[in-house]
């Protein structure tokens, strides 16, 4: 399966971000991907100030603009992240479409990303956003495949049911920051997929300099030894990498991490 | 908490190993460490010929060489691990005095190393041992500790019910190999700290590169940023390090990862 992860700018411009987006996909498209990644909130800047104004509907402008994209060039699009409306609420919602341009997926965040570090960040998403209550994986032609978003991929349990329910890969539209990205970013894609075993992905919008929050860049993909096999720095990049499902089969025969499993002595579940 | 990992080699000697580990115990003392870990196998060399051989039964004289060592220098020791002979069984075992020499804890190494790397390491424990079946924490003057052997620490359910249960760090005696070791090690010690918000503790036996198995060295302790504080190379070390549990609320209270965990979504428990 050939990905194409977009980390692309985010603008104060909804329209534009969307029309980039569309600009990276196709391109990706002529490079043969399979599947396009965008970054949380790729069509958003990740401020207070703007996630209502930006939020959209279920079958909204952006979610319309990747269905149609995902059909003319018959790639599955994750679509990072938007601010969804529903009935008041907003949620920070990834959708998924199929090649036919079909919604297969949709995950709204769960771990909603409340921080505060010493002479670093501090960000309270949970000022703007409700939180989704669902662990999500879908199907695709390649293979089962997961999807959260951002903070969500730091509960090892969520990767592990994901993982269980026989993800192949996780996916994790995401937005650390200049302080937990190099503190974490790296660690946590490698050793999430490791120990589950599957590939990890995680797409990031490129760094601003001079936006409120500045994220990290550096979109990522770890292999199941917890290799990193690609990786951008921090600037607009299109990251395009083959992943083999064939060695997560491969890796486990050599070391048997999820068939060794306590099953006996622990569980972990979804409620 | 000052802690002391003693980075030893092992050689073929069950006597000399006991001689040598009290000898840098006392030294440690001297430094005024609260506690010393000793790596796994620390007194017989991991290697399918000696484990009958070199095997003893609650109270042995390893056990009691440590028991005496920790009375002697009002230190707590985790004894590594020893080749436990248990009913015709062997198991291995981690033991844990107190600074009155008292066992306060006892851990059998519960998930058994079989791998088979394709070109590098070939190991199979369930050859040899049994498994023990329990998730282990004790308490100490300075706080809960988390104890596993080496294989136990892949299982990220395993490290999470030990922090649930209240360890501000988890000692890990371990013997990860060249293949392992530059691939694993690091990463998974940096990640189990991250995700608990704990400290985390490798105790390595040193390299010996002529040896049927050859570990990696490179004992290690990181902090709840998942900072990697100590770190030995691959020869004999002695690792002392200052560990301030205090740090432990401060990373939660700025980067709330145990506290917001979705416990509505998920559960992990032991069985």
């Amino acid at each position: 399966m050939k990905i194409a992860i977009i980390q692309m700018p985010v603008v104060c411009d909804k329209q534009a971000n969307i029309g980039y987006a569309r600009q990276k996909i196709y391109e990706a498209a002529q490079m043969n991907a399979d599947m396009a990644v965008l970054p949380e909130m790729f069509c958003c800047p990740y401020s207070g100030g703007y996630f209502l104004d930006f939020s959209e509907a279920d079958g909204g402008p952006a979610q319309a603009a990747l269905s149609d994209t995902a059909k003319k060039t018959g790639m599955i699009i994750v679509g990072g992240s938007v601010p969804e409306s529903n009935g008041g609420k907003l949620y920070n919602t990834s959708y998924v479409y199929d090649a036919a341009g079909v919604q297969i997926a949709k995950h709204r965040k769960a771990h909603l990303f409340d921080v505060d570090v010493a002479g670093g960040v501090r960000f309270f998403e949970s000022d703007y956003f409700n939180a989704g209550d669902a662990v999500t994986v879908f199907d695709t032609f390649f293979g089962t495949l997961g999807l959260c978003v951002c903070f969500d991929f730091r509960f090892p349990e969520m990767a592990r049911i994901m993982a269980l329910k026989g993800a192949a890969a996780i996916i994790v539209p995401a937005a650390f920051n200049m302080t937990t990205g190099p503190a974490h970013w790296e660690t946590m894609f490698r050793q999430r997929a490791v120990d589950n075993q599957i590939f990890t992905i995680g797409a990031s919008p490129a760094r601003d300099a001079d936006a409120a929050y500045v994220s990290y860049g550096n979109s990522i993909v770890a292999d199941p030894w917890g290799e990193v096999i690609a990786r951008c720095g921090g600037g607009a990049c299109t990251l395009i990498t083959d992943l083999d499902f064939g060695l997560i089969d491969k890796i486990r025969d050599q070391l048997p991490l999820i068939s060794a499993r306590r099953t006996d002595m622990y569980e972990v579940r979804a409620l």
